[in-house]
């Protein structure tokens, strides 16, 4: 699918918007990949947002996963718009051990008032790839006035 | 609902299991509730855990509330047993932004091999109490020692 | 939670789009209350939309646990307007083998825009019920002349 | 992903397991594709599964993707095993009005106990294929004696 971009200037949107979600910084996560309708933010492992048994908890995994899938909406928008999620539905796949992990979002469907976007999460350990997760999620835009 | 209790340390299980969750600490959840298929997890605003608006991160929402219903789910499992989450689907309701959130998890139907529960989040704001968020949740049972 | 009801004639309007919705003739279900922010749907066991064991298949539970939540949301709509389901997940808890089955559906969450809903379904068994399924589900609201 | 097949005949055992799914023959719906890891259904449009609109029910669609990503999870299983879906969530993407339907069913991490499959539904008119569906499901596997 090739994606209509609205805003020329989405990837400063996007990159401006990602330096404001506190939470992206406290995990240490980082834009990896933007492109129209696709974002992918990496993160390291850390002690700090595990389970009981050492690997990373389910909502650290969320966390990037739900953000990749905002900012994919985000790279189709006008540029006065803002991104909410509305729902998401994830799976996980295997246990979350590596040294590195990376949620590439990509939007399913574009929409006017919804997008609908799907995130892979993978464990990345030297040249291994695994999944360890995938997220379903639906999003609502709103203008930035409101959405704040 | 009345619950089975097959394990009639399960508040001490929970316990020593939370307290190995570094995400909790990470976040300052604390455990607020601890009965047969139910467990409450609290925690305070804080603008690490935020997104572009200053509104907690779904991410931190997911956090709690999936912590909520595996430790739910917990409260009635065998003594030698770990519960981990196999998915959950999470709709957010209202912008996450109080002073203290509280997500209290359920169990709705407990299983040997899989357990379903349910969690609602709240904004807590003095008497005020706000739905922010719901999750449904499908966890599996794992013996302690395949667990890890 | 009370419900604030923008239409007085709510349950003229859930009974006319009911009886348009030929799936529910076809499985031979019926409203079997409405109420603002509430509706539930009944329907007979039937060979005809059952799985491979005999249970009635995951499909016709979804369908009327669907339209349950799209009713309960209609309800507290304008009178102009119609609600079509955005994304739904549904839980299956156990084996739906009954005589009759009822789905309940309830506004989690009213809005302008989207509404939340929470259903669940019940195999009935002479004065037993037994839980079948939980759904959760997303709706949009849609002024009749473009949800056509 | 090539997928590890475990019973030879498995193209027999999902075609003799469908031909059980009364659901499917009420709904015209017919195995399109059958290969490890993968199924397709197809159903015509029939205006007695519509909703109010004259589009397909949600409950339809879902119908044929919950049974696409049964099937596809049931290709990679032992001989003596069936597979039950646990939960699924599946978004609308657009209004199902088209001549013919096809949910295309795959395996996104095979497992012992659990198997995560995605569906992904179209509209087919003509030569135009729309999509209108996607679906996340987990299954679980059972062996026939106690799946009955």
């Amino acid at each position: 699918m090739t994606f209509k971009v609205r805003n020329e200037a989405y990837a400063n949107l996007v990159s401006e918007n990602f330096s404001r979600q506190n939470l992206m910084k406290t995990l240490g996560a980082e834009l990896a990949h933007i492109a129209p309708g696709e974002i992918s933010i990496a993160m390291p492992y850390s002690r700090d947002f595990c389970q009981q048994n050492g690997f990373l908890h389910a909502g650290a995994i969320s966390s990037i996963a739900d953000s990749a899938n905002g900012y994919a909406a985000l790279t189709l928008c006008e540029a006065d718009m803002d991104v909410l999620a509305v729902e998401f539905k994830i799976n996980l796949l295997a246990p979350a051990k590596a040294p590195r992990f990376l949620a590439e979002g990509r939007v399913l469907r574009p929409g006017r008032t919804l997008t609908v976007c799907m995130a892979h999460v993978y464990g990345l350990d030297g040249s291994e790839r695994i999944a360890v997760a995938t997220m379903l999620s639906t999003l609502i835009h709103r203008p930035i006035s409101t959405a704040r």
